[in-house]
């Protein structure tokens, strides 16, 4: 989406190691118009998968996963890192790396809000490794759900993401896609 | 606001100690049409204040702050409980008490995001006992920043964090005030 890669490209930040900043306008300050306008085109690439519900982790995954479902019409859940005293003691709880804590974090959702014969549409910030993403997936499944789509933000090629995402035979759409990151140099491009 | 209400008292649950259950449109799940329609009439309240930003704090205030930034058309920032590896070592934080985790938790801002002369306008889906808010207030503050208004999705009237906010001579908006909660029964009422 033109849109989003000029506004990377413009306040997009190369921290080195693969780090990208979008602070400023996706992961701590959110623009709101840019982040409706990424919601209507996830809608309009997931228009005919079927979904019956939106699902993303907290906390960056919330903003672009609110304004897809709000053009879809449907539910959004996220997936909790710690369970709250309002969830059931028993939970879909899953284990996932964490690439800026640099450890495992928890993923948890609550069987009240994940039902067997549900249709999934997965959107998040960022793909990367795909290990987040690959954590709601097995949320989902453990549930008795079913993927029909996943969508990111923005993609970082480099890191094998859409290789490991592969064999779920979804499909698999970025609003951005970031081929090379050398030095201050943003390079978009297709996924492999 | 009686969509919120009638909301509340169809799927919302007391579960005794004050502590109210949203998860199924609010806090885990989320109805992003009902979040959307929130979001705009939070804009409708607070149209004449001036705003130039909107204030909340992560997780749960991310949708309501979210909807009501997109019908102002105005940025949000969503203060961070966690100092994330991109944010810069100088930040704006403080302390407040968690109602839900029962130990104080972190609230950070980066000076990139806040500046002086900013006109903020806070957005969170409880409004309890106000320290929150308050600790968002001190946030806003420490940056130049300006309070111009508070609006809370439900107002938990008798945990006092209207009169706590006071001081602050600011309009707070709640849309859905509840007076009482005991037992099952929950009950809407005007603020004090």
């Amino acid at each position: 989406m033109k849109e989003l890669e000029e506004r990377i490209l413009r306040d997009g930040k190369s921290l080195g190691g693969g780090i990208l900043k979008v602070d400023s306008f996706v992961n701590h300050q959110v623009d709101p118009l840019l982040m409706d306008a990424c919601g209507r085109e996830f809608a309009r690439l997931f228009a005919s998968v079927g979904a019956t519900k939106v699902l993303t982790a907290e906390i960056s995954g919330i903003a672009p996963a609110l304004t897809t479902a709000i053009h879809l019409g449907l539910p959004v859940v996220y997936a909790r890192k710690h369970k709250p005293i309002t969830m059931p003691d028993q939970v879909y709880l899953t284990l996932a790396p964490s690439h800026t804590k640099g450890r495992m974090v928890e993923l948890i959702v609550s069987p009240e809000y994940l039902a067997n014969g549900e249709k999934v549409l997965i959107i998040d910030d960022f793909l990367a490794s795909g290990q987040t993403i690959l954590g709601l997936v097995r949320l989902a499944e453990a549930s008795g759900a079913k993927i029909v789509g996943i969508g990111a933000l923005i993609e970082k090629v480099f890191e094998g993401g859409r290789a490991a995402l592969k064999p779920l035979g979804v499909p698999v759409h970025s609003l951005a896609c970031i081929t090379s990151m050398e030095g201050d140099q943003i390079v978009f491009g297709e996924p492999e």
